[in-house]
């Protein structure tokens, strides 16, 4: 008997990887802070006359179809226009939607102008996106980057945590 | 003639602290991210969860009136149960209104759970209030810290931004 309580005792230790989810070490480090907005042009000039910085260029991301955008699992052509502003280890986006469904077309029309997501930059994406779905927080809308380096994944985390997390992951260069 | 159009062009360059309204330094990196949420013991364990980081410990502002707080220039009883955990340069901050009028209560129930409120550390606290007020974002919520070291002043930039910003300043020692 005191054998298999000492064994019990020792059953945390022996086996913490099955008994404790992955966590990602790209989860330590907060590396954008978006704003969904109505006016991007009107909104980045605000931002960068508060900020004493030089107004940002605007881009506009490719179709959907382009750039395998699936939202809530279904194709979308949803796109948007987008602004970066360097402020630190954290880069402040500005995401004006535009077309179809997506996931900062969704936070507008529901909440208005305001912080849609905040991003990490995640090693393993898969095992990541794993967690966050055993933990109930399922993948939201996804995409490719559009020069094609990588993959962005909003997890729906909204309502457990207080903001929808994005996964990023930039691949290595072939 | 040639002299005036000379001096003429040189006017900007000695002439820029009254033609460009001031930006403190500090404006260029973000300090927090703040989430505020109804129930902070559930939230912050949820976070701690998500992150792989132990829960953070949540400690409950001093009453308004010890801390000078202001809400819409006018005394408040409001305070905050608040919990911190750090992501590199920034710190997610969580915050659980309690009691009185603050900008965090009036966030909750007018958004319901999300981020309030970006932080920055400046430099020249009046100046950055002057400026933000110049342009049209004047002072929403302030109050000191709780052991007097220095104040926090949030400046209504939610319109004209998409969100409030928190302008932190901690004092040198005495």
């Amino acid at each position: 008997m005191k054998t298999l309580t000492f064994l019990l005792a020792l059953l945390p230790a022996i086996a913490p990887a099955q008994s404790t989810a992955y966590r990602d070490p790209g989860m330590k480090v907060v590396t954008q802070v978006a704003i969904v907005c109505r006016d991007i042009e009107v909104t980045s000039k605000r931002w960068a006359a508060v900020l004493g910085v030089d107004p940002p260029q605007i881009r506009t991301t490719k179709p959907g179809h382009e750039v395998n955008v699936l939202f809530r699992g279904r194709s979308s052509e949803g796109r948007a226009k987008l602004a970066f502003i360097k402020l630190g280890q954290v880069t402040l986006e500005l995401i004006q939607p535009v077309g179809g469904d997506t996931s900062w077309k969704q936070y507008l029309d529901t909440n208005g102008e305001g912080v849609q997501h905040i991003a990490f930059q995640v090693t393993d994406l898969d095992k990541t996106i794993q967690g966050f779905g055993d933990a109930g927080m399922p993948v939201l809308h996804q995409g490719r980057y559009d020069d094609d380096s990588g993959a962005y994944v909003y997890v729906d985390s909204a309502k457990a945590l207080g903001v929808t997390l994005e996964l990023l992951h930039s691949e290595p260069k072939k």
